[in-house]
């Protein structure tokens, strides 16, 4: 059976992994950008939005790491855009231009049908209306040996772990306090984990658990 | 001017520092032991309550730093014991017997005044009724060259976090949700903070933190 990963994960201190208030201008909520100062500094992120330079080191190294061997992509639908309610049209495509970063069929958990939009660069949008189980099934279909990943954000990240469908969570923990956003850990009360690695950049602590050991 | 240092605190994955329903069977509060059985299996821990046995090796080695070259303690009340309100009388004299742990002047933040109580060992429980910034100023007196610790429990940490004051920070990352209980970062967004040291061990993620670094 694919495994199911959720990697790149960036929480603060206090465990937010999004500030308040997200939306069009500002997806990832109010200083939600300072949890990720540090992704956008690295050569991996540079060249996902197809520009020279970046960092290169632990940062840039364990960035990439979440992304080897995955063969589908599960996210919520805030993850994949600002709309709520049903579609009005089919104008919006994600956040990610003409060519999104996954390369690979991507599974958008939604309320509100929809057909799927195929990409450039490999990406396919299908968009899934009966459940994170069922996103899982048709995720792990298109994967075959590969991984799973969940890309985010929080809702949906805490919806699998709840449910014990996540075997391995990578966070990146950074040395801010937000005091308020979308936390990573509510409502997970009994949650057990393993750390299976522990890497620290200058600024920021990545380690690698696997969820529910004994589960 | 003696650093102010805070050492030693573990907390969850969801970042709670004890349990809910803290009482005098329970003084961690519900599920709060098992923020602390990594402790309690080390050498460390084993001396600090007279026995022999228990684990070397990281856990026990990062502990033991905790308490190298302090020379004052400061704790909340709730720290010291159960009792809530005026003294009824000078029968507590805390959680841990005649030899408390300490070995030098420790500071008890408290509305209502008592004698200080002269322990075996060293110790000597001082009971400060004006304020934080006063215990702050008299256990540095106190420490002389060396630095002032925190002890606990979490308002009291906080407090000391939001004031400003708390040169470095030890966290113990222990891989459980707890789900509820007292959070270590509650009501201190804003806060920065840089690590300066990370060392994992099988079970904990150990994190050393200088607190406010530009501040």
């Amino acid at each position: 059976m694919p495994k199911l990963r959720v990697h790149n994960i960036a929480v603060s201190l206090d465990g937010y992994m999004a500030g308040p208030d997200q939306r069009l201008e500002e997806p990832l909520g109010a200083r939600g950008e300072e949890l990720h100062e540090w992704v956008f500094a690295t050569r991996f992120w540079r060249e996902r939005i197809g520009e020279d330079g970046g960092t290169t080191g632990i940062d840039d190294e364990i960035l990439r790491s979440g992304d080897v061997n995955v063969g589908a992509t599960i996210m919520g639908r805030n993850m994949f855009g600002p709309v709520r309610g049903d579609w009005p049209d089919d104008s919006w495509t994600g956040w990610w231009g003409e060519e999104p970063p996954y390369h690979h069929p991507t599974f958008v958990l939604t309320h509100h049908a929809r057909d799927p939009i195929p990409m450039k660069g490999g990406t396919t949008f299908h968009f899934v209306t009966d459940g994170i189980e069922s996103a899982l099934k048709q995720a792990q279909a298109a994967a075959g040996e590969q991984a799973v990943s969940i890309a985010g954000g929080a809702t949906t990240v805490r919806q699998y772990l709840a449910a014990g469908l996540v075997d391995e969570l990578l966070v990146h923990v950074v040395p801010v306090v937000l005091g308020e956003g979308e936390r990573l850990w509510d409502g997970l009360g009994g949650l057990a984990a393993e750390p299976t690695e522990v890497i620290a950049s200058p600024t920021v602590t990545h380690v690698r658990y696997r969820i529910n050991p004994t589960g």
